[in-house]
């Protein structure tokens, strides 16, 4: 890799070393399109909405508190508050970084000076512990959420310096300081132990990695190193909940709770790539291939309990008790995305696609103001309309909501779109690699000057052809490379020369890989083939067994009970599997037949099944957009008729 | 029903009307089988493993700390640990009631003088509330377990009041002085709320009818007609959580926390019966339908959630995630036989013998020392072997284990074990009925000292016919009444008369009732069939679609890994449905297909299922029995083969 250290990159991660090189937000644009409009959500109404519930919820206020006394008897919010505030605040930094606004920027600016004020002498920073009343520092490392905290600062923080190095408002001192206490406090010879939820980990990398402080990676590999090696105390749930019953390098599949796991992860493959330890980065990279073959839903969603909101047994894989929390998708995106740059391959930018369109966009309605913290497969009973107005104590799937007590899922979701483009593409010494497709603008450099710039225009996922086209080319080949997802047996590539020559080149699934002396005005045209398709589930998971999934592209369909004719429910149908769902005005349509069930006494005996009505063709609706039409009953996979 | 107050019936419940009456375990004793192997673990096992881990745990030493000080430093074990000892004392009452014994009397009478010494002059009685440095008394109805500790206390009192009337170990006195003060706080004008845990209202009913004190009757319907309006503080799981959403009297269906439902159920309508209040018998009725038909697991568990312990949705049944509670199995036996008792119905009966097969006796070990908290359907892992010295947090599933910080079980099956004989027969005033099928004494009076005795034989389960002698029968007609359980089609019975002759009564599932003027030497016999039987799920419940059970008698069988050759797991079988299952040397076997299931990168796709191998016989097991022989996967519903 080149040019990481020459370029200041504007991305959430910015390795040292590595197979591909991340691109800044000032180098990918998305324009238009599908993340466009929910980019457009996040800056024009996510971002001031979850501003106004941590007002509300006195999140923000427990710094004002801490700074001028009363936080003993007023604070408000769970131990973690905090990090919701540095989790927004990193989101607009994001913002900020993408296009300027003065408004926006005074709003960050009168945070971070309220969250500064309330930092100890000694660069402690947190409202709800060390002081008089409280519960000391670091006293309850398994639930107390301090390091954990601490680690989005630092993110918020990193995420500031490369959007605005010169900005005077003082947060990225904040976060220097209090990770400098972390490296004195729990280095060697200090507090030999690790925060119950991973988090720091990743964010102590990069924050080492935007300032050039090696001590904090080391403070990073230190954390990694000790996990899993017992440190933290027996809780109920055991200790693979906080990831400490294996050591990291150890593992060989991921488990426990699925947020922490997934940071863990992402932090431990930070660590890896900066000092250089192929067996650790080899371990990660068989965690996440058993877990994705094993304990990952068809929406890319992890976690399959409620109870601990953790990864379940291998094939474990419940519908209507799905939990796949919208914050362990994303996390999930993050650590695909570290082993994406650090080793290549399309696997991982095509499960960071999936997920993204399952889960990130699923949980937010299309408005950016209501969210699902759990997002379930299956639906059975129809949710009541959110109250506008209520924090609830953590949506588990029925409805999406404007709050939570637990929130970490409305800011999260908020930092990551407002980062988004960063995931786009990448770039190496020998061109660059387009992962996702949006409407998008790409201009970087290949080393030594040899600018590149590119337009990529589609109505990707609604059609399937994504055409970029050359802008900007340096003299001499360079390679163009665009994934082909593993659903897309069939696709085609084909470069429509400026020069008018026309060239096809193996578009099977990984990447379509043009390589040529481009020329500005040059085409290069992906299509993929878009009809819906059906998949079957893997026979040991049980959840699903005899049941049929209509995905088309990178969305998972879904079917709603609003859809049904007179009334009927999603549990009365059945897929006709030999009748295609195909495409018709712009929808997804199936064939379905819908039985009545009428109740025996006993639901197990050795009755047939009742009859099944005639068939009737049935739209269907991206899981991404369903329940925003009022109350209905959903399920992802369908089952077969008979 | 007559004689009921008369006669001191020696039983858990004894209703003062009602269609049946229930006999009292000096009338009915279980003199060999599968029972009174259990009761034997119970009496000669159980009992003193119970008391030892109540005293290592430090929960009767509760008792001594509140009496003499050092309650508020030095107390341990949970909010409702109390309970515990008090169940414990339950079971040791009925057990010194089938059989009197020195020793144990005496265990009962230290333990009960350690008990009283902690009760306030006022009655109020519980070691974690109401002292300087403890929370005030009635201050957290939500969590506190109050009423539910007091709810046990006074079960435990009319067990020994019913059992030993005339003893003077104090118990009845301390429980009715409590009730005397509950009645004063949470009377008509007091305290208008109730307990986040039903358990008062059942045990102040059976305590008045035991006592004759009528205001215990009228407390517990305050109670029951308080519940649902919204007394109880929001909680994160929603007011369902405690049943405090719909008053009893409007519920349709059974809902949240599946033990506190049952208790509640049961205290409805011992309120019901002892009011006369028909409609709310009737919504209870329907509570129990509706329940039953959509709520309820092939094992007669009930509870599909580990987060909240609760019902799940209509058909949300999930095999490898049931929770199945062994205490909701218990509670749920005694719901269903009050219903029983007031309105009569072999569904009741029926649902009371699948659960005491497939819920309460696969809790214990057969040697009556671990216990499973949880009965999951479906063990995906093999789980450890149980450290014989270890309580743990709460065993769900993957193993039995001794004891647990919560630890409701193990002293629940005990009591329920020990009074077990009670729930064998019932009689009115035209005869006796057999519910459950057992080797066993009746004795009773139908009346104006019309004495009955009979004798039943019968290897139940292991073979079919169960055989009453008449030993004793009073001049004129009347009916002995044997249950037809419902998966008993074919069944027949035959009266063998002591002159020779010979009679056949239908014997179609409900009641096969047999009238004539008895001779002592009569014999009625009836065949049940025995041959193992395929069952399959109703279609609406998804998580077991495309799957068959094998039941046989009223045992529910399982495949265990441990059974299957060269190594294989439960995730590998199919069962070959239309080769079905049969006896082979005392074992039902299956015949199986194994299949290899090689792992996809992504388990989701177009493929068919991989090539099964050849048939083979595998042994199955009761469920009951299972995880006795090393660590082992166990599958109930195992997929059909295609």
């Amino acid at each position: 890799m080149t040019d990481a250290s020459t370029h200041p990159i504007s991305a959430p991660t910015v390795p040292s070393a590595g197979r591909l090189r991340p691109l800044g937000i000032d180098e990918v644009a998305i324009t238009g399109g599908f993340w466009h409009e929910r980019q457009r959500a996040n800056r024009g109404a996510t971002l001031a909405h979850v501003e106004r519930w941590l007002e509300r919820e006195g999140w923000i206020r427990n710094f004002d508190l801490a700074a001028s006394g009363g936080i003993v008897e007023q604070r408000r919010g769970r131990e973690f508050a905090d990090s919701e505030v540095y989790k927004y605040l990193e989101a607009v930094a994001w913002e900020l970084g993408r296009a300027p606004d003065d408004e926006l920027e005074a709003r960050l600016r009168r945070i971070v000076a309220r969250v500064a004020a309330a930092q100890e002498p000694d660069g402690y920073l947190n409202t709800n512990f060390g002081r008089a009343g409280q519960a000391p520092r670091w006293s309850d490392l398994a639930w107390g959420h301090e390091l954990y905290c601490l680690g989005h600062l630092f993110q918020a923080a990193a995420a500031r310096h490369r959007t605005a190095p010169d900005a005077d408002d003082g947060l990225v001192g904040v976060a220097a300081r209090a990770a400098d206490l972390v490296c004195e406090v729990f280095g060697e010879g200090g507090i030999a132990s690790v925060c119950g939820h991973a988090e720091i980990e990743t964010a102590l990398v990069e924050l080492g990695r935007a300032l050039g402080e090696p001590r904090y990676v080391e403070q990073a590999r230190l954390f990694v190193e000790r996990r899993g090696t017992g440190t933290l105390p027996a809780i109920e749930f055991g200790p693979a909940y906080f990831q400490d019953d294996v050591p990291v390098r150890e593992s060989t599949v991921m488990r426990g709770h699925a947020v922490r796991a997934n940071y863990l992860a992402s932090g431990a493959a930070d660590v890896a790539v900066e000092t250089g330890d192929a067996p650790l980065l080899d371990a990660l990279v068989t965690q996440w291939r058993t877990t994705v073959a094993r304990r990952t839903y068809i929406t890319g969603g992890q976690g399959a309990h409620h109870q601990d909101e953790a990864f379940g047994a291998d094939f474990e894989l419940p519908s209507d008790r799905a939990y796949s929390e919208t914050c362990a998708g994303i996390a999930s995106v993050q650590f695909s995305w570290r082993l994406l740059l650090a080793r290549g391959g399309a696997e991982y930018a095509d499960l960071i696609e999936r997920t993204l369109y399952n889960v990130v966009a699923t949980s937010p309605s299309d408005e950016g103001t209501v969210f699902y913290y759990a997002n379930t497969l299956h639906q059975r009973t129809p949710g009541a309309p959110a109250d506008p107005d209520a924090a609830v104590p953590r949506a588990e799937s029925s409805l999406r909501a404007p709050w939570f007590s637990v929130a970490c899922c409305p800011p999260n979701v908020a930092r990551t779109l407002a980062s988004l483009a960063a995931y786009v593409a990448t770039a190496d010494d020998d061109g660059v690699q387009l992962h996702q497709f949006a409407p998008s603008t790409v201009r970087t450099s290949l080393g030594g000057g040899r600018s590149v710039a590119l337009a990529v225009d589609t109505e990707y996922p609604r059609a399937g052809e994504v055409s970029v086209t050359i802008g900007e080319s340096p003299g001499g080949e360079w390679a163009l490379s665009l994934r082909v997802p593993a659903w897309a047996e069939g696709a085609r590539c084909v470069v429509e020369a400026a020069d008018g020559s026309r060239e096809e080149v193996p578009a099977t699934p990984g990447y379509a890989v043009v390589r040529r002396e481009f020329a500005s005005g040059d085409r290069v045209v992906l299509s993929l083939p878009m009809a819906p398709r059906v998949t079957r589930p893997d026979p040991r998971i049980d959840a699903v067994r005899g049941t049929i999934a209509v995905e088309r592209g990178p969305e998972v369909y879904a079917l709603e009970s609003v859809d049904l004719p007179g009334g009927a429910d999603v549990a009365d149908a059945e897929l006709v599997a030999d009748e295609p769902p195909r495409e018709a005005d712009g929808r997804v349509v199936a064939m379905l037949r819908l039985r009545e069930h009428p109740d025996a006494a006993w639901p197990f005996g050795t009755a047939q099944a009742p009859a099944s009505g005639a068939p009737v063709e049935v739209p269907l609706v991206p899981y991404h957009s369903w329940a925003q039409r009022g109350p209905s009953t959903m399920r992802v996979w369908i089952p077969e008729a008979g």
